[in-house]
């Protein structure tokens, strides 16, 4: 932390858009012997000291249970691609067998680089395929770009709350984590301004800004297109990269397309420069393969390069060659279409039934695409300590805590509406405002004894939010 | 470095195997700017500024040149697998094309846990699938290894030399690397414990020994059972762990297994403790599904877990779904007889042209099994510099130095026989052979004018392999 305000104004129908880390089948996770009961503890690195498993990890023995309703994950739908298409589609690589089973290039095939160019000018950024890297997944670019950018002690802004996934790669190389405040236009320019001068004046070297600009994860806002015009300015003047995390820019069910940063900064510069842009496959056809991208400068590239020799070598190939045969033959366009009128169909279930059931002073976003939906609970409650409750009755959730790299904020949850069916979504918001409603009735009964303390004044959330610019 | 002898006995008929890096397809690595007329070299973090590409890929556009040699990659032969195969297997998984394209658990599906304990037991290890954890190849092990246990600073113990990827690995966490020197029984115990004691005493604690105790990785020699017991000992006495990193122990061509440093441990102390042991289907299935798997105690299982949820979340479920059926349901072991089958073949042609066409003076490893050859020419070659002078005649290799810390013992290469058919390794070697001689015929001219200034006594190595242990 750099010892800034962390605030996040947060306000009813925000947008939210999320990215979601692996689920666990069993439980051993959780019984896993205690850090300080390791008999090799005076071995380890002092990072992995200090990092912990995700929140969603640790619930994953229960995701599976049946009969449970999930709104924790952050699974897109994958059954939607279907066993035809998956029959044709491996059956078509079958010539190229001998190649998808043998090592590939660190930087990956140019197959799949043209494909990726092709995806990023079909979102409007006018891209180039010689600054494509392929990755292990978006999650391997943010490790590659920590393991690129960050000693110990230096300094980097993320958007508060952010993606817990990028916590936890950044965590490895143990920066300094300011949060910038977001109201429903996304990120505060102006309050990224303000930390970026103070960490100067404190010494602090930072080294970027991270956003994921559209349907952020988690906080579900989408960033105003002047306001990333404002954020490439800031990264000129305090001499930084923007790194733009862009997983949901094309699983959008309403409102129009804003230019990705990298192509407003193609546009004023006339080429990429300081954005380094990540992409992936996970959302626009399937995680399993485990595909993403970094679109950069060459400088840049070559550190990543360095990097991934010895993170993994190189992506499979057979993962390359699949989606690369997808998206020159098969109709992958109209499987995004197919995948928006799914997701669009459950958010619109998860509003409904958010406004039929949560008890008032409860408030979430109305995110305009991507998978979930960011809920704000009073004050008071804590939605780490209520999960157990929820799980007893067969719902999860993904408490708020885990958004921000010092842990605040514990009266929020992430709901993801894209892997549940509506009806269950439906039940579960049903049954999760229960459990809020018994929390606060709870709360309002200890309160009755006391003597005219108002509620909302111990609530400093609310009090921003109403106090917050609004973009 | 340690500051410590790093010197490596070697001798004729040394086996080797090697497990290699990806390929690239393309000269850009090349044309990447310099690092210091790079613009952002101010925004690097100390790390990659140590960290180099590797020899193997700096060669990577000249190896896909048509008609060349290339004697360079760790390739296994992919081609053995054929199209049918592939297209019955990826057929057959299509039923599960939901879960193959999904998210996964970080640690792995369970399916294909059992199917690598069946593996490690049928090379004798008696592993326990609730101590396996899946990573993204075997390379992505060595970077979680290091992540959980290397603090800057730290030491760790090569072999000398090594596997060029772990140091590339390794590298990232900014380790003192000491290089225990071998002989053709492997690592030399003796030696590393003085090389240990030396370190205690330099107030240096000293973390792991990492080994690649069968065809070893690029020295090519097995590690004697005896001498395994003993670095079971040095791991206990001087409170370390072992990681054990076994690419190549089933591709064996002659002679008798012998028991893996983990089923040692497991004999001796009853289950696994010390013994952080490396698998991977590169060479026993194919290196396209980039996966590989550590089987450890769960405590450090736990850490390696943490770290791999920042570093790509989980692996190909596609990858992991293939496996298992394959694997449970295709003849696995007939497969691996077969790649052992050809690549005997290919290791004789190499052995016999090597032995007909060599000047002498020149050495090299005689594999038991595994990928490679290691040649040791005479100490004042440099086979680096000799490198553009082979490719110019259409065959290429790995100089030996990118398999030292240092950059030592430029007079080494690297010879892979795996991947390219007998007919032409035969040819290559005799093309290299002619490159050599060419060198030391000019040295021959220059020394002529000299007075009798013996050239034995000016190779170091061939003195040293002469004093050497011999196991």
């Amino acid at each position: 932390m750099l010892g800034l305000p962390e605030s996040s104004a947060r306000r009813r129908r925000r947008g939210a858009g999320n990215r979601d880390r692996c689920t666990g089948e069993k439980a051993k996770d959780n019984q896993m012997p205690l850090v300080d009961l390791d008999r090799f503890d005076f071995l380890y690195a002092n990072r992995v000291k200090g990092m912990k498993t995700a929140a969603t990890r640790d619930l994953m023995a229960t995701l599976s249970r049946p009969g449970i309703i999930s709104l924790a994950g952050g699974f897109p739908d994958t059954r939607a691609f279907g066993e035809e298409a998956f029959r044709d589609l491996s059956s078509a690589i079958a010539r190229d067998s001998a190649q998808a089973l043998q090592y590939g290039p660190t930087g990956g095939l140019e197959g799949i680089k043209d494909v990726i160019a092709e995806v990023m000018r079909a979102e409007g950024t006018p891209a180039d395929q010689d600054n494509v890297f392929i990755t292990t997944g978006a999650q391997q670019a943010l490790d590659l770009v920590a393991k690129v950018f960050l000693d110990e002690g230096d300094a980097i802004l993320c958007e508060g709350p952010t993606y817990a996934g990028a916590l936890n790669a950044f965590a490895a190389y143990r920066p300094r984590i300011a949060h910038v405040p977001m109201d429903r236009a996304g990120i505060i320019p102006s309050a990224a301004r303000e930390t970026l001068k103070r960490a100067k004046k404190q010494g602090l070297h930072v080294k970027f800004i991270y956003t994921v600009p559209n349907f952020q994860n988690p906080g579900g806002v989408t960033l105003a297109k002047e306001r990333r015009r404002e954020l490439l300015d800031l990264a000129r003047e305090f001499d930084l990269v923007i790194v733009e995390d862009n997983p949901y820019g094309m699983l959008r069910f309403e409102g129009e397309p804003l230019p990705t940063l990298a192509a407003l900064e193609i546009e004023e510069h006339g080429d990429v420069d300081r954005v380094v842009y990540l992409g992936t496959f996970s959302k626009i056809f399937a995680p399993g393969v485990r595909l993403g991208w970094v679109h950069a400068q060459p400088g840049i590239l070559h550190k990543i390069n360095v990097g991934k020799q010895g993170a993994d070598l190189c992506s499979s190939n057979l993962s390359q060659i699949m989606i690369t045969s997808y998206f020159q033959n098969g109709d992958w366009k109209g499987y995004v279409r197919r995948l928006n009128a799914i997701y669009k169909e459950r958010r619109d279930a998860m509003l409904a039934a958010l406004a039929e059931f949560m008890p008032k002073d409860v408030y979430w976003t109305h995110p305009e695409g991507g998978l979930f939906v960011w809920a704000t609970l009073p004050s008071y409650l804590d939605a780490t300590a209520m999960l157990p409750r929820a799980i007893a009755k067969n719902v999860a959730y993904v408490p708020g805590e885990g958004f921000y790299a010092g842990g605040e904020h514990k009266n929020n949850m992430r709901l993801n509406f894209s892997f549940v069916e509506s009806e269950k979504i439906r039940r579960g918001i049903e049954v999760l405002a229960d459990v809020i409603r018994e929390r606060v009735e709870l709360r309002t009964d200890l309160e009755r004894g006391q003597t005219g303390r108002k509620l909302s004044a111990t609530n400093p959330l609310v009090q921003r939010a109403t106090a917050g610019r609004d973009g």
